[in-house]
């Protein structure tokens, strides 16, 4: 790893209430692991953890115990860790068990992570097509909160878990991009906005429906999407993308509301947001959710596939 | 409030990735609320968010925009922050914005957090009800896995969500307290650790079902928790009902494994834990689930109440 060249060893710190998902990504385990702690070096990772789970950790029995335990593995000259997940108090409290210089390296676990393994973006293919399965075979027939519960089982009898709350908006609903489902009943246009996780990965997939006169608002954005996926190409700046997409929906009179796409993993937003300041080139293996939109007065029209980026060109993963 | 003796607002981040609970506790919103900030003065809040809610907010539609936003509305002397959950880059941000000198006061909100209002009261009762309702009418028929779906789509059915992933354990299982559920069939003992999240707020419920002989296990258990509840006063430190109980369970050969239990509200571990170290006096108004266990080679026994200290005394939540 490219990190361990910045750093001796990472720390990350994991807890029911403020799960680090990096945990999961370096220690590969299963489980709830409350209040534990993984170390990872160059050779090898050590974990820390309550007695509450089983298995070859370190457990540890109180917070002496645990301060000398950590200390003594800390024993190292740069220590890297997740400013972006490590609360204030998490951050002081590394610093008074630890003499090591401490380095903020969430950017280069970000920068990390956006490029996925094969065995990686494997499930979250696995998660995409539980997401397209129910897409394809639900009918409109209930309030948006009986559909978000409905669509929300199909999800875990598949073994999967909604990757965030399931969207579902209808008429003027639309038009708010974090709906709340209410029990407002069918009408057109509709909204789905749904992701399953499966293996801890996710996907993340919009679906709009209205009725079509013309060249409609909704091919506008189908065509924004696809010039979005037609743009995605290894070594291509986020933000040339993005003003492509920016420029195209000018052109009929509309604005860019939110962001073009995010990366998807682990999380949902995984840590790369394709918008106007987006620095980032794009690189083979990394997977989006891309999400033109166009938002007036009284509807709203999104259209979201996941992309994966293989030999120099993104691809729809269906 | 007291905590504006010391400071003269608070700050509160919420993000999808990283929610802080605090947020709602505040602002009483309902919804997803990503990227979004609440800044709490003794007299009013102000809100700022990316322009995917909707109502009368201050929304922000670039980085500059929001610093500047932000920077204006924290023009006072001391600011107060939750160290426990703000990031340590939010925090390192949050100094570059203001002049103001940063407080952490996330001691002071947990204890703030930790007396209940009557509303607060009522939803977890109701929350506590729903899992209740579940416990008295399930059956044991089918393996650990699918038995946490059952429950968990009866927790939805009631219009609530489950506030952490169920427990199912049985035989062997019932030993390791945080338990994954596997493809195991029903036997005995079993043990169900379930919590219904209703409009935000958390119940924690533990049952163990085991063969009974003579003086079982489960009935020093059960005598553990009532020794709990009877010594829960207004007054009484935590840590003296902790090393009641566990001089209790000691006269058996038994060892207290975790905490005897948590306070709970807008999270499952609300803030305050029963254990040998905690310091701070049982009030009016309090919520704690109480979790009294033994856990020996080959099973384990948990019996968790939910109670609400009233009037100086504890009672449990029916």
């Amino acid at each position: 790893m490219k990190i361990f060249e910045k750093v001796d060893a990472i720390f990350i710190k994991n807890s029911m209430e403020n799960p680090d998902e990096n945990f999961y990504y370096f220690t590969n385990l299963d489980g709830i692991w409350d209040r534990s702690f993984a170390i990872i070096y160059p050779d090898k990772i050590e974990i820390f953890s309550p007695p509450l789970e089983k298995g070859n950790f370190h457990f540890y029995r109180s917070k002496k115990e645990l301060d000398k335990l950590l200390s003594n593995y800390l024993k190292v000259d740069k220590v890297g860790f997740n400013g972006e997940r490590l609360t204030y108090r998490d951050y002081v409290y590394l610093k008074k068990i630890t003499k090591a210089k401490l380095i903020d390296i969430s950017n280069e676990i970000k920068k990390m992570r956006a490029i996925k393994s094969e065995k990686e973006i494997r499930l979250i293919k696995r998660a995409c097509r539980i997401a397209l399965d129910i897409l394809n075979n639900f009918k409109f027939n209930k309030s948006e909160r009986e559909m978000v519960i409905e669509i929300e089982n199909e999800i875990r009898k598949k073994n999967a878990e909604p990757a965030f709350k399931t969207i579902v908006a209808f008429g003027k609903n639309t038009s708010i991009p974090h709906h709340s489902a209410t029990n407002k009943k069918f009408c057109m246009p509709a909204l789905i906005d749904l992701g399953a996780k499966y293996k801890r990965y996710c996907s993340d997939i919009t679906r709009s429906y209205i009725k079509k006169k013309g060249k409609s608002i909704y091919e506008i954005v189908e065509e924004a999407l696809y010039i979005a996926i037609d743009e995605i190409k290894e070594g291509i700046k986020a933000k040339e993308v993005y003003k492509k997409v920016e420029k195209f929906l000018e052109k009929y009179g509309y604005k860019m509301k939110h962001a073009l796409g995010h990366s998807i993993g682990l999380l949902v937003h995984d840590g790369l947001s394709i918008n106007k300041g987006a620095n980032f080139e794009f690189k083979e293996n990394m997977v989006f959710a891309i999400e033109p939109a166009i938002y007036t007065k009284s509807f709203g029209i999104r259209i979201e596939e996941d992309i994966v980026i293989r030999k120099n060109k993104a691809i729809i993963i269906r």
